[in-house]
């Protein structure tokens, strides 16, 4: 995934279902050409493959699971993904965690597949253990800037250069997404600014009012 | 879905997968048209609304979550399902148990959405409960012939009809697939004149050498 | 266990927990002696098989696994259970749910160690599911009274006496105590008077100001 | 803990529970004090307290629950382990894995109540994620001594030298257990030689005909 870029996770949303995901997916390509930006869509896996298939912007599943094929019902495989035409996997999100044995092996399968990695983390000590496993990105969820109203333009810019710094120090190549507190342009331009490699979102596109502005306003960061 | 019926579970097996799963669907429709009897195909999340879209079989999720709609990353809803066009969704498979109050749930959720529930039960005692619950259907797994030698037909036919009239003791309106020691037309024959409503079945099929003629052979025992 | 009873649910609270979980199981004992009435205490798993030894009242685990006994770092099992000198394990806790299947399994564990067991269903339709897998006692939580102001003697005797007869339907010998919107002797009194056959309870004992007098009030309800 | 150490894992094996449970750790306490070596032992959650309480060897619970305390039916608390006299706690092991989030928040539990914290991994780069964590101790699983013939002392030295060296890089402090190829005196000895501070073995002590011995045997390599 060329970077900066900006990342958008469907979830289970209606709003980012059927129809609804493809009209964002279809917003968020538009931009990416228009403005010449890295944009990816991350819709559910039912979706996915549709998206994927009519879209030429980079696709995340939302989740899989650690094992290769098989008998294994309702399982999400890392063949599957590829066989979609996805380019990557979201691994590891907060209201769908792993046990770490399975984050290794995901991993793996990923890479087998050549599937990109983006490994969520929400506190600095988890980030830095998923550095050691060696995942593409890790999207870092700032405790300071969860659920509240201060945003990354806002924050004491130590807040992120120090997270990067910590992270760095135990994987210098892995890429670090920032996914929470960025809500406008200026967020997504201070996030970049600070050392990260872009930005991850949900509800801020997904139930926006007007998708296709809350996009572009963002994806205007990136340039 | 009309009885009686054919169940066919892709589960994350290659063979079920991508282009390999359309052909397995195919192969499906062709003969549900030319025996005029019923087959439904359960294909992965991936692959399963480009076939639903496709197909003028019904098709199955082979699992969903027992959530609505919103933030929930990586998870499978009921209203995903229903917008990617299929008709149904397997629940409580061996390899996807779930928790009782889940069941519940989705059962709730699945009939708000219009979808048609399988739910999978490995011993007669679960299929009892699972009655309770009122799905579609239930998959039973007679345990005398889950992984061994003996088929339906060659079983005693006292096995089968106890387990119908147990679990219809406890819903007369439930129907009744079975999902063991199915392997050839005889067995499709006899488990229906044994009182159930069709079979469900994976590697049979799946990874059969020609799939076709698997299919046609077993779907040629519901006529 | 005799019926009527109140059994105290002690679970993670630190209130309960060390000397603490003694002490109100002291205080238990007394009170059962002294009204001659049936109460059982349900400590966590370490402060268990202290209290069952030192007491005359009955104790029960508050979960167990499925398994029987091995290679299983970190699990609770029957044998271990029946060692400990307990009487009977609580399952399905809302706090601790568990898959369908295991259900089951742990019913017939239990019973193969002689241990009561008490299965949780916090809706009618799961109660009734439960009741098939014929566990010794159910608990249920009306919905009509779970979390709010409403007690059983406040509420229209038709939610409980409704609850009763469609649990009764499928399983006429199993017990019924109920596990919401008890919080007086009044409301013990009540829920008797309609059929069931004793409460559960948790935080309105062990985080009583006064212990002894929370369960003397409660268990005077059941003479 | 003082090191070199043995850890006996009791499991959940009948072998290891109630009187045997008490059996083995007298032996393993009787042993300790005669050859002035540390051994520790885990037994299952129900006897925890009583072997606890009686021995002055150190005693680990086998599990914990990522949550404090509360409202938490069926969960094991570190308060519940330090009230019990325990003096620490095996997280994540191979039976019982845990997601990542948690085995951070448990080791920060386990910190706060004072108890060692010893987290089992069993591939190279699960040790060196788990080491950025900061437990106590890792239970390294080297998986060419897994389940195979080969034990320590016949196995090429760099198998465990490497293991040491590239967990260390990640974490210089924390101290290594050794939990495969462990089975006799030479096997113990080896492992420290090659820099590691003990071992942690079950069934080979558990199961053992004669479980004095068995220690004996064992221990006598910590010398």
């Amino acid at each position: 995934m060329r970077t900066p870029c900006l990342v958008i996770n469907f979830k289970a949303f209606k709003e980012g279902t059927g129809k609804s995901a493809l009209k964002i997916a279809e917003a968020a390509e538009e931009i990416a050409n228009k403005l010449n930006v890295c944009i990816a869509v991350s819709p559910n896996f039912l979706d996915l493959k549709d998206i994927a298939k009519r879209m030429s912007i980079l696709t995340f599943a939302q989740h899989m699971d650690a094992v290769e094929e098989g008998a294994f019902t309702g399982h999400v495989t890392a063949y599957q993904i590829k066989e979609a035409g996805a380019g990557g996997v979201i691994l590891n999100h907060s209201e769908k965690r792993v046990e770490l044995d399975c984050i290794e092996d995901m991993i793996e399968l990923a890479k087998k597949y050549e599937l990109t990695t983006i490994v969520c983390a929400n506190e600095v000590e988890i980030a830095k253990a998923v550095a050691v496993l060696n995942p593409d990105f890790i999207a870092l969820e700032p405790p300071e800037l969860i659920g509240g109203n201060i945003s990354v333009s806002q924050a004491q810019p130590e807040i992120i250069t120090k997270l990067v710094d910590e992270v760095k120090k135990y994987n210098p190549k892995v890429k670090l997404l920032v996914g929470a507190g960025v809500k406008t342009k200026d967020d997504v331009k201070k996030a970049i600014e600070l050392g990260t490699d872009g930005v991850i979102l949900a509800s801020g596109v997904v139930k926006a009012k007007d998708v296709y502005q809350a996009i572009e306003d963002l994806a205007s960061g990136l340039v």
